[in-house]
């Protein structure tokens, strides 16, 4: 037996938005949590201590809220690749994010490429294309390129991410994209 | 060490309300899901499995989704008594209810009274009003009769719970409340 530590990768990412949805949170901007992972309890002691129970696969994505009434759902993702493998997202959730923009709320990535230090929205509408694509023999990762710059996300301070303001932009880069 | 059995009480309106999220999901009107309940883990073996790790109380609430644009947010109660006492909701639970309101989400009750076998969508707007008046010494309960009626939900075949009808009603309900 060993002890369990917490997945050191994307954790610093994970904090980063946790810190970011307490700060909206206390400026009354959104609600926005992190679901808990699921666990199948299998066998429980003194009816609180669980001494059986299994990670389960998600089948929605990490993050879910309202702002101004609009259903956000998002996962973040950090990679130390120059592009994104898709590798890095499961069927279940591509059909989740699917699911939630066919009923007008809002899905993306948020994506960290740690060698540059940077932090990108990636809109559900560039994810699903590529990830289509890679089902019929396309590439299976998503490159730099395809990220689109004005969705990058401003780390204040190193202490939390401004991302509010780039879902704002998103929706903006929305209609562009329906246009075109 | 005893097998862990699932809490009977309450698990068929549940299973109701996942059996009404399926068939919803099936003909997609709407993408609703059960936010898996918090552990917390601290020991894991092989990677996988638990054996040891404790339940940690919610701060949202048990189901949340999206329905044309709609951030929906709701948990579902079942009670034997003949109005429902307020022990049944936390504190965080309703903090995180009226977030969603003020972020304009909708955020609701499904109460089922098990002695009359009906179901209600309790409106938020009445559970915080019941509530903050229980804090200041007012009953601890809320009575049948200030359920409305109108939002009386549907059990369709005994097999599933026409929510998202019922959803509706409530979106004029508040409309009235807003003017009374």
């Amino acid at each position: 037996m060993s002890r369990w530590n917490i997945r050191g990768r994307g954790e610093e990412l994970e904090n980063l938005i946790l810190a970011s949805n307490l700060f909206y949170h206390k400026h009354k901007v959104c609600r926005i949590d992190k679901a808990p992972t699921p666990v199948k309890v299998l066998e429980v002691v003194d009816g609180t201590k669980i001494v059986e129970g299994y990670f389960e696969k998600k089948s929605t994505v990490d993050f879910y809220g309202v702002v101004q009434g609009h259903f956000i759902a998002f996962d973040a993702k950090e990679v130390s690749t120059n592009s994104f493998p898709l590798k890095n997202i499961h069927p279940h959730q591509i059909e989740y994010m699917n699911d939630v923009e066919n009923q007008g709320g809002i899905s993306f990535l948020i994506v960290k490429f740690s060698k540059i230090n940077r932090y990108f929205l990636l809109p559900f509408e560039i994810l699903s294309e590529y990830y289509y694509r890679s089902l019929s023999n396309g590439r299976k990762s998503i490159p730099f390129l395809a990220f689109p710059e004005d969705l990058e996300i401003e780390c204040f301070n190193g202490i939390r991410l401004k991302y509010l303001d780039t879902i704002n932009s998103y929706l903006d880069w929305k209609e562009d994209y329906l246009v075109n």
